[in-house]
């Protein structure tokens, strides 16, 4: 029996009980959707931000006007079915094409699930009809939808470490990405500010027992779900219980320098009114001379922590699905 | 209940008891498989040749050393299922993609499935296993195998219409099918000229109850499963009988100004061993006064020809698949 579904069956109490929404986008929800279809399969949904404007799906978009695909896509094969059939079309959509040697190709570096979910949008004709056929696909657990059917971009101003030097406007979830670096970020925006939230994903989020935020890129994987109001209205109103999953790493090419206290901090700045249960952070990644302000920083959003050995033991840069997955299943227990 | 599936209950004697090899490439072959499914969805093998260097394949093979993916997603979604999976997914296949008004993309013109086709020939390393997950994919009716595993390229001589102008050498399959325009095709070749033939082809023609040859471009799409040697020997030394559909139209881009007659004797020029059983033509495409050499043709290579309505009431220029089953269904049952 492959791995995830022996879990499954010895995890069992709560399986298909749950109903869960993952927010986030890129390697961050793939990692939080891999723990939690071992627990909630069935209930699951993951929703996704749709501001990348880098690599393939940066290229796809200005091509052809369209939702950027990848971090759709990375979710839905994290959903894959455990068979032959779903891990082979998974990978089949995680396929980057590369040309010959000495050969610059038109179809370099894009995956092939970006493509093919780009034509499946086009021939549908909307992106959340798109994502259901490419499910099918993949015999995915759970559905996979976008924040917004709107495309949209990012902004953000670079307060430099030099505080004499002046602010830098960056108009790219790419650059934003990397901005770390330079400073500060600070008014992050997304564009069209007022852009609706897909109404699926908003019903989802009512709907469920548990929302859960995290980990991932933390300005442009995790902020982007509390800056477009409908979806910060949705996650403040539901009554589903907010679990906020943190990085294993605070200091990254996004958040250069900032602790894990700062990363909470970040969420109430931008959603003040945001209430969360439940923080999930792994012991290793919270330094002892930081665990003071990192549970004020908890109080004040009104979580408490749970101190969990989630990181994967051979690669500790990345969260393990199973030990998330029991942290996840003691934390929906309580 | 769909037209086809209706069609085949209603011409059910032969359905699955007779086994078909179809041999062709693009739009011709497309049309044998639409008629061939109905009648022998369950052991029906296409065949395609692999020398088209145009358009979104001819890119793909120069970009990235693989077979050219077009005429074999072509046959492919012909057999797709009849349901809404099968008819989706070959739509899927069919989408080409087109770049935003102003935007000249990189993607342009290329076929979805095409680029399907390639990432699974990349990923499972091989041409025969990639096809038939696609086909999987589709819930195809039968097999699609490519005629060699080695992609090939096509040469010609182009004897000009005005006899005193010399003659010109073309090496390209898109250029060939183009070439009737500037006067009769000669010395047609494929390169290398000793490449094997796909096994799992050659097997498929050993254990035939009938081939079926044509219809389609003669010289790129028809004549090439008879200069490869392997193909050749199969197709002459099979215990299937031989069936040749002739084309609705006799004047082409590729073959201007030849009678029917002329189409036959270029496979008994290229084939002189090869023997015919039976020949499919429209009544209205051998023209009265042709009437006399197009027999004298088939009667060369030992054929006896069946003259019936395959041609479609609303687009005469097009095989309509319920007429080319019954044309079929009669021949096989003889």
């Amino acid at each position: 029996m492959p791995l995830a579904s022996a879990a499954a069956q010895s995890l069992g109490p709560s399986r298909s009980t749950v109903r869960v929404c993952a927010l986030g986008g890129g390697h961050g929800l793939k990692a939080t959707l891999s723990a939690l279809r071992i627990i909630a399969a069935e209930h699951l949904t993951a929703i996704c931000t749709v501001a990348d404007d880098g690599g393939s799906s940066g290229r796809l978009r200005r091509d052809m006007d369209v939702l950027p695909p990848g971090d759709l896509r990375m979710a839905l094969t994290a959903l894959c079915d455990d068979t032959d059939w779903g891990r082979t079309w998974a990978q089949v959509m995680q396929h980057r094409f590369r040309s010959k040697d000495g050969v610059e190709g038109s179809l370099d570096n894009h995956a092939m699930g970006n493509l093919l979910i780009v034509a499946l949008w086009e021939l549908l004709g909307d992106p959340v009809d798109g994502l259901r056929w490419a499910g099918a696909l993949l015999g995915a657990r759970g559905q996979v939808l976008p924040m917004s059917r709107t495309p949209l971009t990012m902004s953000g101003l670079v307060q430099p470490k030099d505080a004499h030097e002046e602010q830098v406007r960056i108009d790219s979830q790419a650059e934003l990405a990397r901005a770390g670096q330079l400073g500060r970020l600070t008014d992050v925006r997304l564009h069209p500010e007022e852009a609706d939230a897909c109404t699926e994903a908003v019903t989802a989020i009512e709907l469920s027992d548990w929302v859960v935020l995290g980990p991932g890129s933390w300005y442009t994987s995790v902020l982007p779900h509390l800056l477009l109001p409908g979806m910060r209205r949705a996650l403040s109103e539901t009554e589903a219980k907010r679990c906020v999953v943190m990085n294993l790493k605070a200091d990254t090419d996004e958040t250069s320098g900032m602790s894990p206290a700062e990363h909470l901090q970040v969420l109430r700045h931008y959603a003040p009114e945001l209430r969360i249960d439940v923080i999930i952070a792994d012991p290793r990644s919270v330094a002892e001379q930081e665990r003071a302000a990192f549970e004020e920083a908890a109080a004040a959003l009104g979580a408490d922590i749970t101190y969990a050995k989630v990181r994967s033991g051979r690669r500790p840069d990345i969260h393990d699905p199973l030990r998330l997955a029991i942290a996840f299943n003691e934390v929906f227990a309580e």
